[in-house]
């Protein structure tokens, strides 16, 4: 039977039909239909951070990627020096686009284990007075680490320095206080815990440092002072937008405001977490993370210890009872992973450790 | 009544209720199902042009303006100087993106009503031997005139210049043939002639320089080479693909495929284009090109000579009755456009005409 199987995964993740659904139509990107549903899921997304007042949004095409390197180009004048706080795959990620394009870039490491320390990060400021920019990411997907955004953001407003805050997989369900935190730059998209459908990334640009961005981005497609300015006197994307996508992420938002926003969509996760924490705890398979770190967003669990272990079999007897797992993404430990974001809740969670379950027996895991 | 409208406009265009269908189901990005529909439309997209023998496919996230920035950042060396044949809107901005990533970019301009000449393109790379990669933009969208790609293929060729090709509008409708033209890299989007759902785009990078393309590109979100060897390496997409978007475009290839491929989809176009040429003609609208240098995929009409003539008025009686028209992109002359592509056929293209006369009545502009 070929029935959809159920995504387990940092996204692309499983969405409900209603949002698919909402692709079943195509748009002309010059029509003001299309400029409607763009003006409101911008409106959204300020909402969702408590933006209004001080941030606008700019959507990108792409994926999240695309957005966190267009907001580098954007906010980071070309003598900027940027610091990666860095604790994990992504931080890298953060660290080798910006360093790619030409600005100067110092990367602050921290165990992978841990959150990123804000004061070290103090620290590393006090002492390198030519840093003008700090990335962070919010929850290091590598692992599944939550990052102390708004200590973080303390420090930088303290010292004058400019933030950049990749929040792919967190923004829509871990709260994010735009008011409280200043941010310069909260970047996220459209698959992750929005539970739209992958294919467009969206900046919320500081009002207050707006200005300054113009003719620092030397690609023309990441501009995206120049995608901002275009919008707000066109009401249009500069180049073909992903028309489904963004109808979908449109419909997404309005399922997420009927959930009842933030709160709800964070109930749900934290749900699906200890749902899939105790039921594989019970397997025997224990989380990489120490549970105060841990956001519960993806879990990255140790591989069984045992000889008959071996994670494409794992991983295919998973998707035969229909779940897709996702690999780990660490270097020194075997892991895999397991997301708790997407369409689902705790009938999907549990049914999928019962799927381990049977997995781990069939290989002779079974503990 | 919300019905869907007809989308006259050189993408997003209209796709089948088919298309569309593939995207009601969710994909892991990292999952071997979705790996093995990468690899079909990578090797669909080489038979397109046959380039089987002598190109490889490398799909890319966003509108296919990121596909031609990356298309340059990833051929042309940091050093290189790049020539542009400029006859519209679409070679103007090819120019400026070249610019913006700090690549040496000369343009030669041609008026917008006529081709791109070889024997001036000849006479440039003649006098002016610091260039190192040409750039044509096959069908210019901004006009809708079609420039000669075998012939310019030819003098780079001859020369001895890289040769890069934005076949955004005509890929797989008008013909092109890479084992008789030499074309470095070969640029379209999902969105257009193939009548798939906007959101990616992709680059025909050919064979002999691959390995010449490592390192060029200061964009690792647009670094084509950084994503073909993680492409052949894994199967897998660098970053998030927009899954939906890909198998909207396997399923529309499946389409095209039985339609008959490139020569079924140019004479459906043709048909279409003088069924809308006739049309028009008979209701007094003239089309801006020259029957001899206008490719099938979008006319621009000059707007009527009249004073109660008014874009704004025109085009949302023509939307109240089915049909989303396209402005004009030119500055000297009133005008608008009508894309001739899309899963539509001479039905669709008569009642758009019908439309129109409706409209102009209505507007007292009736000839």
């Amino acid at each position: 039977m070929d029935r959809d199987r159920i995504l387990l995964t940092p996204g692309p993740l499983t969405t409900t039909l209603r949002t698919k659904l909402a692709m079943l139509k195509d748009w002309g990107s010059w029509d003001g239909d299309f400029i409607a549903v763009t003006a409101k899921v911008r409106a959204g997304l300020l909402d969702v951070v408590h933006g209004q007042d001080s941030h606008v949004v700019v959507p990108l095409q792409g994926s999240g990627t695309f957005s966190v390197e267009a907001a580098v180009a954007t906010v980071v004048p070309r003598e900027g020096h940027v610091l990666i706080l860095d604790n994990g795959a992504y931080c890298k990620r953060a660290a080798r686009l910006t360093q790619l394009m030409g600005r100067r870039a110092t990367v602050l490491e921290f165990p992978e284990e841990s959150p990123v320390s804000p004061q070290a990060l103090e620290a590393r400021l006090e002492a390198d007075t030519s840093i003008t920019h700090v990335i962070l990411i919010h929850c290091e997907t590598g692992t599944g680490v939550l990052n102390p955004l708004p200590e973080v953001a303390a420090v930088c407003e303290k010292r004058g320095k400019g933030l950049i805050v990749d929040a792919m997989s967190s923004f829509g369900a871990l709260p994010i206080d735009c008011r409280s935190s200043r941010i310069d730059a909260l970047i996220a998209a459209s698959g992750k815990c929005l539970e739209g459908v992958p294919g467009m990334g969206f900046v919320l640009l500081r009002k207050a440092v707006l200005e300054q961005c113009a003719g620092n981005s030397q690609s023309l497609a990441m501009d995206l002072f120049d995608q901002y300015q275009y919008m707000e006197k066109t009401g249009q994307w500069r180049f073909t937008p992903p028309t489904h996508v963004l109808v979908a992420l449109a419909e997404a938002m309005e399922q997420y405001r009927e959930e009842g926003g933030q709160p709800a969509r964070l109930a749900r996760y934290v749900d699906n977490y200890q749902t899939l924490i105790a039921g594989m705890k019970a397997l025997g398979l224990k989380p990489f993370l120490a549970p105060e770190v841990q956001a519960p967003i993806i879990v990255t669990f140790h591989a069984p210890q045992h000889p008959a272990y071996d994670f494409k079999r794992f991983y295919q007897a998973a998707k035969d009872r229909g779940f897709l797992l996702y690999p780990g993404k660490l270097t020194q430990v075997e892991t895999f992973r397991v997301g708790c974001i997407g369409a689902i809740g705790r009938m999907e969670m549990q049914q999928a450790v019962n799927a381990v379950a049977e997995v781990l027996a069939e290989m002779g895991i079974a503990s």
